[in-house]
């Protein structure tokens, strides 16, 4: 199958980014293509047992780094959490060497990047080095100018309306 | 697991509409809730073996109707296309009576509509007569506002930037 790999990027104040980024695991997953998510800021008590459950199931494999964001948990040091995001930047250039995989997702690497825990460059150095083969797949809000000139395709995704915006929770299965 | 059914669009020109619902229903999934997906004016030929297989293995059950669209098939008769969305229609009255599913995901439907194979009050009919505990999701670009209007959840994925643009053609895997 000839392809070369793009850049990707689903940014956005909406609902959708990582529900796309899981679907294109899916769809790669389809015609047997090897998967690798790493998803940042995460916490696996919520998260891990619903899309990661589903995704190792299929295949895909899942990694998760700087799994406690300060938002939800205000004891965290952003500096452990920065060192925990650079151990995250290791594992994606040991991933780009080993070039086991057809599809990388870095679902909310952009939040890493906007809350300071990784410099631009940081990033930019992660799309400029991708193997040419690979897909490469970013998501999370506030994309800014430098990825998205970098990327082959950028979708953002807007929040026209949502129910928090009504007060209703997040419903298990459902937001989370 | 206490939850009222919401009707969730996704709309917009972007890439992301579809693998958004495909990552709902693996998200559904990952929670043991029963899931159905339907899907209009998808060629089999090109999806089916993809994303359906790997729901289908997921426990999805998955269901398509007028899976020819004219713009890929100049053959076909706009009145056959109206007829298999109106059985697509009657299939939703019996899932909306059988009670089976926690999620129920109409992919392109909202094309059904644009396309004017459906009718706006057959559409707004189906959102209307929902089961209170259902979660509806619609995907399709354009949705017109009165959908809008009774949805609860509404995200627009916007195209920023796309590989077609620049003449990039659609690959196996990734684009479908």
């Amino acid at each position: 199958m000839e392809r070369k790999g793009l850049i990707q990027v689903y940014t956005g104040d909406g609902k959708g980014k990582t529900t796309a980024a899981v679907g294109l695991a899916v769809r790669a997953r389809g015609h047997n293509l090897k998967v690798c998510y790493v998803y940042f800021h995460k916490d696996p008590e919520k998260w891990e047992y619903g899309e990661h459950r589903v995704l190792e199931k299929l295949g895909v494999d899942v990694f998760g780094f700087a799994k406690k964001h300060p938002h939800f948990h205000k004891e965290i040091d952003p500096a452990d959490i920065r060192k925990e995001c650079l151990e995250g930047m290791e594992f994606i250039k040991r991933i780009y060497q080993e070039k086991k995989y057809d599809v990388l997702i870095l679902d909310e690497i952009i939040i890493s990047l906007r809350d300071g825990f990784l410099k631009e460059e940081e990033v930019l150095g992660i799309l400029d080095s991708k193997p040419e083969d690979l897909e490469l797949i970013l998501t999370g809000r506030g994309a800014p100018e430098k990825i998205i000139k970098m990327a082959d395709l950028v979708s953002e995704i807007k929040n026209i309306k949502h129910p928090f915006d009504k007060g209703i929770k997040g419903r298990e299965g459902i937001e989370y």
